[in-house]
């Protein structure tokens, strides 16, 4: 912060943190409080909206809105779960409000830890741990699960737990290689054992009692730990920037190449974009993942219980991981920090979890002119914000990408550990048909990732239209004689609603500005969002699966902006009977032509796994490209100076031929 | 070839060019032979594939197939087509005949230029350039297009140039900027003038006499013509490889993780690769961009004669830049060279068509364990193979891209500059629905790209099967009571045939040996092929566009192998009045269950151009993956070392605190 105000955008600070707990201390004395979130609640769009077009416009500033701090955390007296808003400036208590039983909050960063321990600490756990009979060298271990609704009726907050054999030789023994037959239930508030569930051994329900374990051999995945040598032909590959970033930061402010914005950070959302503008253009007014869901495709219970919703039942900034120089990014780096709070609402700093860098992503353009040989060639530079969760088992890397041509890329790699399932295949021809056998006695099911990116536009102005075009025959008429024509079919989002994306008819989603027009194509200023076409959701809609998360029906959506409107599937997602999110919002059929417009687009990975991906999976990627599309009158790009040997210093393969770097003085080809 | 005999996959020398055109005249005493291709003829696979195996596992080797060149040619007394295949190591003819009069040839790589000069030099095209009283400075140059086919009983070689003003104080002056309103059309035989079109200057197809030009602003790609200046804060990004590339290459074999393959070049297809191998096992036979088309959507006439096959019609090989250190990739770079013959049958050395480096794309895998923070990251290393081609406006980028999880990715760039067309789009408002208007009186019309990309499958063994796999929800019954459970169907293409992609059901393609089983997944050895699902050919089944294109119908065919069927439109796509490509192949219904099958993947882009497309586009990215699902039995990758700072050196943001890249000691988050 270099000690003044925080900008509206910037994430909560640790005093911010301390502030809250005070607060709400003197608010509720002599009752203990268990914190699940303290966070900045941002200012309204119409409070910041007149600071950061002054900021823009390099007027003078109006006066910052008020720093608003949202606080959801349980009364350990009555455990009432409350939700609170405060006034930092004011140091004041808007409003705390006791929130029906049917919600529960997400869980908070110490949670997990505890049940995990509580669990392998219970005498129920311990006696089925003991029929095991595990040899010396070998322990049990366990993966709390966010319990997937099932009954309407169930108020009480429930974990999940996963156990898995694993050997204490090493911190990185794959336990998900061991998964075990017993999961014990757990009440998150008493703490008290609800059900030792069973899980299946073959391709039915069917559960036996706990037996001794028979050793199979662990299929590990960490360095130490592998049985076949690592190769040792891979050569060094270092990126130097010798003058440094082209990038510089102020605060949280980053600009790069023509473009500013600033970086967010959150414990529910992580990395967010804000106010992204473009040679002062503003382009974006905000850019997250604002939800993701999980959903398992094992119809054997308890696995239908297995829906994760990583944003709202935990938190990719909670999740996030501290990036390390040289592991995660090449180059030159700059890491952003943040603040969560822990269980006590004490401020807990999460060092590194945004990073920043350039990388060179190929050729932008090229054109050869052959008759003369002469090249125009430059190279894709491109800025990266990355951050990169830890979900138990898995990882999700999302960066937001940059580059010369105005193009934002919004880029998903899956990668991590699948989520296993003990399973009997050791007789030749075992499986499953909702499944793959990865290793012996471990099989890891089919499985959804589903994305929400919610896009809040700016272009030239908060008054945005979202659209669709297709691509279409003409008609077979006098107009197009020779049967070649074809053009391209607009439909308006007039009201708040849904689309679907289309290969067949190369539907493309834009958004415009109807007050801006180009003045040479003749049409409005426009952004095109190259979608992901996926597959949606395959659960029934009679399943909670489908109800929690609404979202992920449906690969666009169009809402008109409210305040507080962030999260796809609602505020509150675990063990929610209904998604609160987008279903509901669009269901009030706003007006959104040439409004305040927000376009979600859900995406993801119907992932069907290979045994590629196990003991840890290959990313897998997933990209959601936004490009002006009539927001500029020519190539934005143009003035990126050329790609030469001067500026690249590559080097020869000893084996070519000598090459030359010179403009090329001969024709290319002699056409 | 340091000296020994050429291995079968390698490309014509120029000494074998030399003794094709001795041969040739040899046979056709006194008549003058104009040479359109001298390439080699691949050996048969029944010849080729002992020897390749021999090869592999390392036994002595059998004698090496035949060297047949196969030549192209016109007899210049009766005009008369001819192909004549030759045997190199017998010095004989197997056969030389004459072609129907319907079947034209490719372009070669110097009629174009004759063409283009001619053009220039014709009073009727001279007498057109005086009507625009260019002033000093200025003068008019051309581009001359293949033919698209209108009629059924044309038979003459046909060209159509459309002509450009342009400045000459600049080599790379943009004559794409100011096309001219007349189209001389020429006899490429007798160089007569056919017919003089005459361009609409409107949306509808009224034409009007060539009138003085009105000088307009030239939109400039160039760096040295833009009126802007560069950007000035681009600091240098440079890939250093202090120990060399982590490939070696002997001849055109690379040996790269695990990867070996022979690097190809003919003339047509430019790139192939040839016998790839991963940790010595059979993986691909062949892959290579066997054909694309680029069909307009201009309706009037003659812009619906722009199709272009720019495989089959020109070549990529004959197309291949000259690739320069530094300006077209980074790092440590290897080339490699062809050769093609020119119209008198003299060799021509292509230098630097091609180029292999290393890149490094981001995290391949990571996990941390979050009890210990403890974290496995690898970086995802590749090994790129390039080549770039310029057709006349256009530049396509093609990278075969091999990982070290076994990835294979046909990655398909499309920069270059627009096909323009003259309109008068002075007035405010004035549009057509099938192109966008990119600059003063030019506008781009509407066109797809659609490329093939042919895989000829060896996955242990030449004998495999193609399937597809959809991902479907299970009954709502008493085997998925929560109704949450989904499977996937599988359905063999047991005869040649076609199919579609489907992103609803997550259509999947894969390719499989029934005889060898993977020991954990218990289902044959695979590899999946994510396509790239894609709108086919807009155009009217009426129209010549698709029947010269059936390939470009459907995004999926599957052909048993037989020699010679490499390229998706049939061997001679020039004026081509129906395809003999892959639609013929398939409708012989052959049995392509466990038989050595190939499989053919149309996709593309529907490209309605965007103003930022211009003066020069941005590229477009269009990305196919073939990965290992099933075929090892866990991640191949786990053995590439960690990454870590003591290899990447990677550098810290002034701004940032500082940061360790030693193992995490404590937790990445408390959960």
């Amino acid at each position: 912060m270099t000690g003044a105000l925080p900008h509206p955008f910037d994430g909560i600070t640790p005093g911010e943190i301390q502030l809250a707990t005070k607060i709400l201390e003197a608010a509720f004395p002599g009752v203990n409080l268990r914190y699940k979130k303290i966070d900045i609640q941002e200012p309204t769009k119409k409070e910041v909206v007149p600071f950061i077009e002054a900021e823009r416009l390099g007027k003078p500033l109006p006066p910052r809105p008020a720093r608003l701090l949202q606080v959801l955390f349980h009364r350990l007296d009555s455990g009432a779960f409350y939700k609170a808003l405060l006034n930092a400036g004011t140091r004041s208590i808007l409003y705390a409000k006791e929130l029906p039983k049917e919600i529960q909050g997400p869980v908070d960063a110490d949670e997990l830890v505890e049940i995990e321990a509580m669990c392998l600490q219970h005498p129920a756990v311990k006696a089925e741990v003991a029929k095991l009979q595990l040899p010396a060298g070998v322990t049990v271990c366990n993966d709390p699960w966010i319990y997937g609704t099932d009954d309407p009726k169930e108020n009480r907050r429930l974990f999940q737990c996963y156990m898995y054999i694993v050997a204490t030789d090493h911190p990185q023994n794959n336990h998900y290689s061991l998964p075990c037959k017993f999961s014990p239930v757990f009440d998150g508030i008493t703490r008290e054992l609800v059900r030792m569930d069973y899980l299946p051994g073959g391709p039915d329900v069917q559960t036996t009692e706990t037996q001794p374990w028979k050793p199979v051999e662990t299929i590990q995945y960490a360095h130490d730990l592998l049985q076949e040598p690592l190769r040792t032909d891979l050569k060094p590959y270092v990126v130097q920037q010798p003058q440094g970033a082209s990038f510089t930061v102020e605060d949280n402010l980053v600009s790069w190449q023509k473009w500013k914005f600033r970086v967010g950070f959150n414990s529910r959302e992580g990395l967010v974009i804000h106010n992204l503008t473009y040679d002062q253009r503003n382009v974006f007014y905000r850019l997250s993942v604002s939800e993701m869901t999980v959903p398992y495709g094992d119809p054997r219970a308890p696995y239908h219980r297995k829906q994760a919703f990583d944003v709202g039942d935990v938190g990719f900034g909670i999740t996030a991981n501290q990036l390390s120089l040289g592991c995660d990014c090449l180059g030159h780096i700059k890491y952003f920090d943040g603040y969560r709070a822990d269980a006590k609402g004490n401020p807990v700093h999460l060092k590194n979890v945004i990073c920043l860098h350039e990388q060179d992503n190929g050729l932008q353009h090229k054109h050869t002119n052959y008759r003369s040989g002469a090249a125009t060639v430059v190279r894709n530079r491109q800025l990266v914000v990355q951050m990169i969760c830890t979900v138990a088992n898995y990882e999700y890397i999302f960066a937001f990408i940059f580059d010369q041509a105005a193009n934002i890329e919004l880029e998903v790699r899956a990668t991590g550990i699948l989520s296993t399932v003990p399973f009997d295949n050791h007789t030749f021809g075992t499986t499953v048909p909702w499944g793959t056998n990865v290793g012996p006695g471990v099989m890891a099911p089919y499985h959804q990732h589903m994305f929400s990116f919610r896009m809040d536009p700016a272009l030239d102005g908060f008054q945005n239209t979202v659209y669709y075009e297709d691509s279409v025959p003409m008609p077979e008429d006098e107009n197009n004689p020779y049967n070649v024509g074809y053009t391209t079919e607009q439909t308006v989002l007039k009201t708040s609603g849904t689309a679907n994306t289309s290969v067949d008819r190369h539907r493309v989603f834009k958004i415009r500005n109807d007050s801006h027009i180009n003045p040479i194509t003749y049409k409005p200023i426009a952004y095109k969002l190259q979608t992901s076409p996926a597959q949606m959701l395959l659960a029934s809609p009679r399943s909670y699966g489908v109800k929690r998360a609404g979202f992920a029906t449906k690969p666009i959506w169009v809402t008109k902006y409210q305040d507080g409107e962030l999260y796809a599937a609602g505020e509150f997602t675990n063990q929610s009977k209904e998604s609160q999110g987008v279903e509901k919002w669009v269901a009030r059929k706003d007006s959104v032509e040439n409004e305040d417009v927000v376009l979600w687009h859900t995406f993801g990975l119907t992932h069907n796994p290979r045994i590629e991906d196990f003991p840890v999976m290959p990313m897998e990627r997933v990209s959601v490209m936004l490009r002006p599309d009539g927001f500029f009158t020519k190539n934005p790009a143009l003035d990126v100076p050329p790609s030469n040997q001067a500026f690249n210093q590559s080097t020869l393969h000893p084996e070519s031929a000598p090459a030359c770097c010179a403009p090329v003085s001969d024709r290319t080809v002699k056409l």
